[in-house]
């Protein structure tokens, strides 16, 4: 590729970039804080072949990888400030791909209030990668943490859990029930996992009211788990409260083992949070506000030992061969 | 390789991590910004095959890895506050080879105070690749920009310029000098280039008397070219007085081609500062309070058009068919 380093920032990255980013043309980014908050920073990398397919738009790969950041400051309640990108190539990427990938970047970046800050751009012989450091701000002290459900706290989810899942098996198309999906339903499910949707409007909810939350990237059933293991808890989920959308039910309907890859498969980027009882009307009105929708699946309890159970409508335990997803 | 992703963080990488870094627990790091400041961020990747060689040590890959990134810190002026890393392995990784890249890290992070906050452990098919976002911060408005230079200023160059470049032949063994020079120079050469010297101690010095600054990276006469462009000026260095190695030096007598090469290689690292003249003795004052040598190397001109003129001990200009170094 013709293109050199400096024509890629100039022409493409440039444009995207926000006030502290001194037009990309120092070494670093120069950017205020605002007054009496903390910063919450967050790193997540998306490899070709690993995080998502080498032929998959340019504009989606720019969606997910910005994406998969800003879902990490919602889930923290903060909100975000920018972000730095690096950006790895091989030398079969064309000038188009880049201005589209840029373009969709830009879009996003717009949407979620999170200005370009810098980065670097690099050539590799390896897969297309793109790592991002995304920056956001809370007021002092009110980040939510991963540690902080307590015993009684109700469980939260946002949005609906398992598309993403299925829709890596409908973008693969490589399972029988995939051809019986409506296409309705196969693109929604395909949407959804190749377009994560951060719930950013859910921030101010959760560093008000929520007394812990983390993004859902790795399946429910695990990061509930790992939730509860990082906040000395337990936790006692109602399989049948956990939020499905149609096209997963319509799925599960045709082979029930889906329900437990939609439970622990990857890529939801949904917020699960804790909430004492007494903030669960404020919270749960905080969220119809923004109008994110959230599903009261459970309880925090005290047995830290049996971490996160799933209770059939039978009130019977439902244990899962696979705890959680790992791209790694 | 049988060690998890969760492995990997919870036994090389929790250890180093800072206070804001919550153990490496959490979505996201939380630091409390330091009062009447500006964060500056930086991000830069290294990548095997193009930026290092798939079979350097471990430690000098992971302190390669943070110390460019620093190195943009302390060009900037500005004190560490941490960094978070992207880290990308293959399957063929050793447990032992991840130990020593952290530990190596560790150290680093210690002696630059610069402490791990977050980052990402994903897998590859392709190269090891490792990117770094540092943050720091300097005194409101006081960051040394890139494009601040004046008519009139002085220039200044730390340590010595070209060993990397040497450096990258003499760790090749790929040029007949290399083969010429004495043991000591080689390996000093070959140090340069595996072990960057990031001049953090002048970053106070910067902030405190540049009029502007940057890291050179890409070696020194695409650099000031590039300063010089950013600043609307020009510049004129006197050849005599950039400060060379007497490693450097010897080569340069067996071939004097290898002057360019100097010049023009990459992964110096070194910082290129302009200085009112009315704040050069306080300057050069403070760099050596703190150790930093630093050499006059040339005055900024109004001559923007000429951008980065280089004069012979004759006083003629010396033009280099290559204007400067690009891994990309």
């Amino acid at each position: 590729m013709a293109v050199s380093e400096d024509d890629i920032i100039a022409s493409y990255f440039a444009p995207l970039a926000g006030p502290g980013a001194l037009g990309l043309r120092d070494d670093a980014a120069c950017l205020t804080p605002p007054p009496d908050c903390d910063l919450v920073l967050t790193a997540d990398a998306i490899v070709a072949g690993v995080h998502f397919f080498p032929d998959d738009p340019p504009e989606s790969i720019a969606r997910k990888a910005l994406r998969v950041n800003v879902s990490d400051l919602a889930a923290k309640g903060a909100d975000p400030l920018g972000f730095l990108l690096t950006f790895a190539i091989d030398e079969h990427v064309s000038a188009d791909w880049i201005a589209r990938f840029a373009r969709a970047l830009g879009e996003d970046a717009a949407q979620f209030n999170c200005p370009l800050l810098g980065g670097d751009t690099v050539r590799t012989p390896g897969p297309l990668m793109f790592s991002v450091t995304a920056l956001g701000a809370v007021p002092t002290g009110r980040m939510a943490a991963r540690t902080g459900a307590r015993p009684g706290d109700y469980l939260y989810v946002s949005g609906f859990i398992g598309d993403a899942a299925l829709g890596l098996h409908a973008r693969m198309g490589d399972r029988p029930w995939v051809g019986r999906l409506t296409d309705t339903s196969r693109a929604y499910l395909i949407d959804r996992y190749l377009h994560p949707q951060p719930r950013l409007a859910l921030a101010h909810a959760l560093r008000d009211h929520a007394s812990g939350a983390m993004d859902v990237s790795d399946g429910l059933a695990g990061d509930l788990a790992k939730m509860m293991r990082a906040s000395g808890a337990g936790a006692r989920v109602d399989l049948a409260r956990v939020p499905l959308s149609d096209a997963v039910r319509a799925a599960v309907r045709m082979e029930s083992a889906l329900l437990e890859t939609a439970l622990t498969g990857g890529d939801d980027y949904e917020i699960l949070a804790s909430v004492p009882p007494e903030r669960a009307v404020a919270f749960e009105h905080a969220a119809r506000a923004v109008g994110v929708h959230t599903a009261r699946i459970g309880v925090v309890t005290e047995d830290a030992a049996s971490g996160a159970v799933f209770l059939d409508a039978n009130g019977a335990p439902r244990t899962f061969a696979r705890g959680s997803y790992s791209h790694f």
